[in-house]
């Protein structure tokens, strides 16, 4: 049996002001550094240890790893950043507030782009400042992989070779892992290792700067898995 | 042309005690955050900026690069983490106050046990708890690689596969680098890029969290040098 630790990043400052994150690469609040803080003393007291963490390329889920492994003092171990775990790219929603799109969508649709799997935000136009086209720490991905707009399905597609190829080769070798990364690419990796349908997914939140631990059998299965609160 | 940017982690807490230090994985006081934030700053201003980050596994030299990177918008870029990087380790002497040894041993003795690149600080008992062979984050390293004391030669000596492999090879593929090492792991670097002499390598001091950079030629001879202040 192993365990896997998954940790949505700390409460961001456009979490607070309610606004459509995505890829822009917004900090944490003084209150997501602390649920940072308290995820790694909890990990601590209950023994938990880390050999490698993977994280993206998005300044608070970086630094969520960074507080939570210091909280450890755990510093010291390597710590690889992709893309590939970065939030699901909101399409031209980024930036927008919440509650301007619902008043000129209708709630109904907001929550659909939230968390429907299968639904796409308006796409963003590659001229648009926001496309990460424009971004220097993506200019190694091709065309393809920029996204315009994601749904949930296609932020698990990208995830997955990350999933394969690092995480799960990680924990093959007996490494005990921990991955801070974003609500939305958090649910979707949860979907991918519980077989959860689309109807299931959608009523799945997970919250922010609270370790959930996965135990894993040989195949990747799960065993069990809970909240460390 | 290449820079190169080598960064002395900021004062730490035992920086203040004047106290040996060596592998000792103490913090950095609250000056020495605020260094690695102003060399972050400099470093911005002056246009700088990184493909790759190198840094020992001491957590005064992480943060002062994390703090140094987030400085520079460049939280996002690979860091990886050796402990060939890390300081000098001073042997029995590690945690020691400097002036309390100056008084059973002289002055003379401990300048040259700080200074002189020849001279061994007495060695540490394996048994000692403070022998890195007891420490987690070294069980990979091969008995021969455990230091017991080390001379700024042996330092050197274990720096330098890091430079050839690692900074050496980034540097070739164009990328620009920056090391966040120790005072005298960076002086072991500094002596084998300009080909100091023992007498010379004495007189070397780096301060702490200044940017020191390295123009090289394609053989890696320096073309100049300069500290960014």
């Amino acid at each position: 049996m192993e365990k896997l630790v998954l940790l949505r990043h700390g409460q961001s400052v456009w979490n607070l002001e309610n606004r459509f994150t995505g890829w822009t690469d917004v900090d944490l609040s003084a209150e997501g550094i602390q649920q940072a803080a308290h995820a790694g003393e909890l990990l601590k007291k209950n023994g938990y240890t880390f050999d490698i963490g993977f994280t993206s390329v998005l300044k608070r889920a970086i630094k969520t790893m960074h507080t939570t492994l210091e909280a450890m003092d755990l510093l010291w171990i390597p710590v690889q950043k992709s893309w590939r775990l970065n939030e699901r790219f909101y399409g031209a929603l980024q930036g927008l507030n919440k509650e301007e799109v619902a008043a000129q969508y209708g709630e109904e649709q907001v929550l659909k782009w939230r968390r429907s799997p299968q639904e796409h935000p308006p796409a963003i136009d590659p001229n648009d400042s926001r496309f990460p086209g424009h971004d220097i720490r993506y200019q190694h991905l091709t065309h393809r992989e920029l996204p315009l707009t994601e749904n949930l399905s296609e932020t698990l597609t990208r995830v997955m070779p990350f999933w394969t190829e690092h995480i799960m080769a990680s924990i093959r070798k007996q490494q005990k892992v921990i991955v801070c990364a974003h609500g939305n690419s958090l649910r979707s990796l949860v979907q991918y290792i519980d077989h959860l349908s689309d109807e299931e997914v959608t009523q799945l939140d997970i919250p922010t700067g609270v370790p959930l631990v996965y135990e894993l059998d040989d195949n990747f299965n799960r065993i069990r898995h809970y909240y460390l609160e």
